[in-house]
């Protein structure tokens, strides 16, 4: 008979995304049905998911799946669709984590505020001993702003809660609109058609948008164009949406007042990158859904997920 | 017959803190009855006030008072008492702004977040244009922190509502309980007898105490021993609840792990001061709650309050 197993290799060079014996115990509190493996190598995974009926990990070639004929899902912590190869016979559903947004909402926040609170010329006047009060008599606070988040899904919802609780004015802008233009947190949902007006209100744009060919360049000159010279934009979602070219060009004409940048189309960014030496483009490694407590977020969506699928399976 | 008179004078060198041409207009249409005047310096001020129904100043003198009959309320944007000296005739009664917390609960977020997201690293990782992604692994999220408020009025309680929003564990510390240790924003209320702790379990300590004999000195080593070493103290307040000299003993001991600072004991901060150079500690200069809707704010709030004024006499 076959003993029923969960197969987790989830081991990276970031101790953020490195499960840790303390989360895998949690897992085996939950399911005492199940074996529980920790594998520490792909090696060691490929050997187990033989027998997996569930399979936790940060990649999955497509190979994989003909070998493995009790899986019943594939768990990713990852929102993006790169790194799991679909299951060729399209039986293996492949399930992304969702938890993202509660910490990405925060490091979005901190970007916002260092520029909305000018914390540059905040740190350089304490490094000339500067006691400079008026400084900040031209900033503004997100009470009294509107903020545009293009890629409206679950880690844009979960920014524009908190960004709704600090009084922004919030516009979501979504594919698919069958669902209505009212999610009761932004004040406005609309398609990519109706950007621009969108665009020529917004202080701050949030690209929270998905990879592949669909987002390729989907922001251009022409939307730079139409935005404040005061507004910011803050890119998480992924660096193929926008060109290096086009930041560069909207940097050097100040078309715009800055970018916070955390995913890049070659990633790590080059070396010669023109990006890294602006003072008005913050660049951040891909971590800006990294903390602490990163996968005891993604354990927690992870053991409800698997106890939601067990019990499908039981009825 | 007496001419009824508003006389403002709200002239300083900050830009953020002076009345401009549009506020007073919206003061007239407000209220037509009365005659409103915008002075342009101290004399003119006093020579109106001879006939003033309302003053609105960042200071008054206990002299003046004598002089200005009709004189119903004096009102300031401030939230401090320093400024406005009381009628020795207590007959005038000081309003003062109460409007500040909308704007300080973003200044506050803006230096938590700065700290818990590792932006002075952040900003260094990307002069050296290094990829490093794993130094945000051990960052945190407010989601799982505990914020202890001490000073717990109109401004602790608006920090308390955006942090809630954003997750945090929050305890206010106030002097009077008389109103019960719920107030439906934070998730406890306590007195300073109970702080160790509360102390002993916070990630971030919000100083927001008025000044005066009373708080001198409030804040001691004591205190600073019990903290977390991982914790953060944010004075928004004033300078003199807690001595220079124990804040640059607590950073060169890494008793805590930094400090923001808006005010002071003396402002501006010396020249000579030890506080500049310390890269975890982050020097304002008193400027938490300006920024260009401040006296928006502002002429709401007062707008209000002499509606209601007159609504009362008028009764």
């Amino acid at each position: 008979m076959h003993t029923r197993e969960i197969t987790v290799y989830l081991t990276t060079d970031i101790k953020a995304c490195t499960a840790r014996e303390e989360q895998i115990f949690r897992l085996r509190n939950a399911f005492p049905d199940f074996n529980v493996t920790l594998c520490a190598s792909v090696e060691d995974f490929i050997t187990h998911v033989h027998n997996a009926d569930y399979a936790v990990s940060w990649e999955f070639k497509k190979e994989w799946y003909a070998g493995a004929p009790f899986l019943h899902a594939v768990f990713t912590p990852s929102a993006g669709r790169e790194w799991i190869e679909p299951d060729p016979a399209g039986r293996t559903p492949t399930i992304f984590g969702r938890f993202h947004g509660k910490i990405m909402r925060e490091t979005l926040l901190a970007m916002m505020l260092y520029f909305n609170r000018r914390v540059f010329d905040t740190l350089q006047n304490q490094s000339d001993r500067k006691w400079e009060r008026d400084a900040y008599s031209d900033t503004h606070s997100l009470t009294r702003q509107t903020v545009l988040i293009i890629g409206y899904g679950n880690i844009g919802r979960e920014c524009a809660k908190v960004l709704k609780a600090l009084g922004a004015k919030v516009i979501g802008v979504k594919r698919d609109l069958s669902k209505g233009t009212n999610d009761n947190i932004a004040d406005s949902v609309i398609t990519f058609d109706n950007i621009i007006p969108a665009l020529r209100e917004a202080d701050h744009v949030v690209l929270a948008l998905p990879g592949g060919r669909e987002t390729d360049g989907m922001i251009n000159r022409t939307h730079l164009e139409n935005m404040k010279k005061t507004a910011y934009i803050y890119n998480m979602g992924r660096g193929n949406c926008i060109g290096e070219e086009d930041i560069v060009w909207a940097v050097t004409y100040s078309k715009i007042a800055g970018f916070w940048l955390d995913v890049f189309d070659k990633e790590p960014l080059p070396l010669t990158s023109k990006l890294w030496r602006f003072p008005n483009v913050i660049i951040t490694p891909h971590s800006s859904a990294f903390n602490a407590e990163y996968l005891d977020l993604y354990f927690d969506e992870l053991i409800q997920i698997i106890k939601y699928l067990e019990t499908k399976r039981g009825a």
